[in-house]
């Protein structure tokens, strides 16, 4: 299947506890103070089927779901996104933000948890009908340095190595790929914000250039 | 991947309204009646998790829920299937009768509805490991035939020209794969189930001679 980029379609990658959420929502109201039109969704679930989805897989009861089920759930939440959110959302004129998409499927689920990259990327091919984002910014933490209590849900569960085997996937994936910029999650916030705000107007900007 | 044969697992396939769940039935009341070790299941279900994906599957408040969305909830429901149950079960000496499998979402997703016939057969090769059943009986029957009542869930409330491209699905599948055994669904109850009941001893005995 044949890539099909969205330019206004920008997703916030990196491990548990990187700091996604909170950048997404400084990003959001620095997009929207400049007068964009901007969505924020997140992965998985952004839809009421995803959401569904969701919750078997967060849930302490699930905690023997195989690893195949898991991706494919990644997988099936994504679809639904995908086809109900972030195609219509942009072709409405909104620039999409999104916390995790198919990266995060390849770093969790193959190079941290032990699954074929191939396979992995294949069926999420399949889920996203090819549709990339235009940029992704991987917020990168190695995870010894995140000393922060945490929640302990079921993925954050199995521990360091696991996240650190994620971390190095994601730089592999970032090395090979013009579109993924990565940042310093140790720095402060607001560097961290500052850093990502600069790198997404620039982009948005050679977009608009591109499109004139 | 290299299929990976159960002998002691036995799939029921077919439209629905075909008959499968009786026929189930039957048959496994039939085999524990001749002193075998016999467990039934179902897909989608079958586990904790699997259930779980069957309810969103078949609720009716998810009618918006996307083709590629429902073949990946179908393949991940399998894969907790096979994983939990189906190997362990046959690896403790039982003859694992399963409602659908596999051929249930190429015939249906792919044919019935329009999804690439390989990626389907893909992910579903992914979700189950290559784990494929030793004999598959497909209870055929032309929907057009079938003016019982039925229920209106949502997937047969696409109707019968949706269910015929299931059936020609099936067909077509079952023509190129010797382990798939066709039934005509036309004949009554008993004798339906005579001629399956023929087919899965002729089945068993044979693959008991192959191990002496």
């Amino acid at each position: 299947m044949i890539p099909h980029v969205l330019k206004r379609f920008i997703v916030l990658e990196g491990i548990d506890g990187a700091g996604k959420s909170t950048q997404m929502n400084l990003l959001f109201r620095a997009l929207s103070q400049m007068g964009l039109k901007v969505f924020a969704t997140r992965e998985p679930g952004g839809t009421p089927i995803g959401e569904r989805i969701r919750k078997i897989l967060l849930d302490k009861a699930c905690s023997d779901m195989c690893l195949r089920t898991e991706a494919l759930l990644y997988a099936a939440s994504r679809a639904q996104l995908v086809e109900q959110v972030v195609k219509p959302k942009v072709n409405d004129g909104y620039i999409v933000l999104c916390e995790r998409y198919i990266l995060s499927s390849i770093a969790y689920q193959a190079y941290g948890a032990g699954l074929e990259v191939e396979a992995v990327r294949q069926m999420n091919t399949f889920a996203s009908k090819g549709v990339v984002p235009g940029l992704t910014i991987l917020i990168d933490l190695d995870p010894r340095f995140e000393l922060r209590a945490r929640g302990a849900d079921r993925i954050e569960c199995r521990g360091i190595d696991y996240l650190d085997r994620v971390r190095q996937g994601y730089l592999k994936l970032a090395s090979g790929d013009p579109s993924i910029r990565v940042v310093d999650g140790r720095m402060t916030i607001d560097k961290v914000h500052h850093e990502i705000l600069g790198l997404v107007s620039a982009f948005l900007n050679a977009a608009e250039e591109g499109r004139r």
